[in-house]
């Protein structure tokens, strides 16, 4: 396993490089979740790249970049045994002085964490298009948990032309549900308990479905209640959404897209499913 | 020469294509202008993509999409000699239904064109990163005649790490200095021997600099006096800007871009020129 930390250094592996190259872009911190993305990149290429690289610009000015958990030494070591190429960037080479270029995605951004979060896709179709370039991945692997970040850079590559393919990997769950984040990390013993809350809501949300329940508002208010029986948990939004366009929808008609953000205690959890 | 017209097509070439690629993106109703930057890519590269694409994206609702001059026959006649593959794509097979993403630079574009033509640049970003991300370049031309267009496209390449180098070729100009355009069509004969004016303005500008002249706001302003004795001109900017950052000067410190907008009628011309 290589590790490389500037632009030039990761340009001149990757031409160096043959056959199919598989990346996954990641803020480090890795968990299972991101191991699988990896062990799917590694089944799938020759070559594996990961990148390490907390993006300064997909946090808001009152969210958590500066507290964003960090520890390089784990990461590497958990890379080694399926990476060929880790790139770590600074700040600085990915964005010096006078930076002012976009890569923006409308409409699919307007909704859900794009509504809530201003700037935050802006920054992460930036910041995965310059990776693109630098990487140059023939496939380019992504986890189903952050829904639609998934659907947004599925946009971006589509409506720009870029010569890749998006693979969604399942979101990778805890014993009780709870998707596995990089922000658990966050919560103390009595938050982590009460974090199952929103993978019981969805497998509600599922139930209910399933039994043939139809109307979404009756379904959001179920999911609603459920969660507000935990003391600790806020809901920011609750969304039945057509699972393409993002908006959302009165009448179930699969496939749909639940999602939802909830805040335990301060730490801001999101999590989705999507019902077939 | 080959001419494709899918994105599909020109991406299955561009697989085939062994060493470097030179390409030169155009809107068709091809000049000596255009020429040259096709002759230069020939130069430097084995292989040499010309694209023909009216960008409906970075005109304006009132500017000249519709009556753009167009005519395609003559365009692959010129380029016959010169040219391995001609990229014509549709207005639809460039922005599919749905289409929603763009690529922006921000600052540079604030001033002179991006100041009086809103979204123009954004435009053009957009359609040339989609154009470097079909065909592939190892160097793509411009013209110099389009200097802002060639510094926001510099830094768009830089920004976005995007791997290719932009070659800036200098502008090609009529006998009497009339810089070449496809817009030049517009003129009848009255206005062509008017539009001569923008050279001759720009020529006073590099004489009064040579000469010493300090003032860019005198200099601005000799210019202006000049072009206003020709009936048909009317001035939309002068400008002389740092060549960077294309921020208005004062003080004339070397180097220098020297631009302005005229209309000749309702013809819309923009000329230029770096003093160094």
């Amino acid at each position: 396993m290589i590790v490389v930390k500037t632009i030039e250094e990761m340009r001149e592996l990757r031409e160096e490089t043959a056959g199919s190259v598989g990346f996954v872009p990641t803020m480090g911190y890795l968990h299972e979740g991101h191991l699988s993305l990896v062990k799917k990149a590694r089944e799938e290429n020759p070559a594996v790249v990961v990148s390490i690289f907390v993006n300064p610009m997909q946090f808001g000015p009152r969210e958590d970049f500066k507290s964003y958990p960090r520890d390089t030494r784990r990461d590497l070591a958990m890379l080694e045994p399926l990476t060929d190429i880790v790139f770590i960037p600074s700040d600085k080479e990915m964005y010096p002085k006078d930076y002012d270029s976009w890569v923006e995605v409308k409409g699919l951004t307007d909704v859900l964490e794009g509504a809530v979060r201003p700037g935050h896709f802006r920054g992460v179709t930036t910041v995965v298009a310059k990776l693109f370039n630098i990487v140059a991945p023939d496939k380019a692997y992504f986890g189903q948990k952050d829904a639609q970040q998934v659907a947004v850079i599925k946009k971006m590559v589509k409506d720009l032309n870029m010569n890749l393919e998006v693979v969604t990997c399942p979101t990778v769950r805890e014993k009780d549900g709870l998707a596995m984040s990089s922000r658990n990390t966050y919560l103390n013993g009595e938050q982590r308990k009460a974090a199952a809350v929103l993978y019981r809501a969805l497998m509600l949300a599922q139930e209910l479905v399933f039994r043939g329940e139809k109307d979404a508002g009756a379904i959001r208010l179920e999911m609603k209640e459920l969660i507000e029986k935990e003391p600790q948990a806020n809901i920011e939004y609750i969304s039945i959404a057509d699972n393409e366009t993002l908006k959302e929808i009165h009448h179930i008609k699969l496939p749909v897209l639940v999602s939802m953000a909830v805040k335990i205690g301060k730490t801001r959890l999101i999590d989705n499913i999507v019902l077939e």
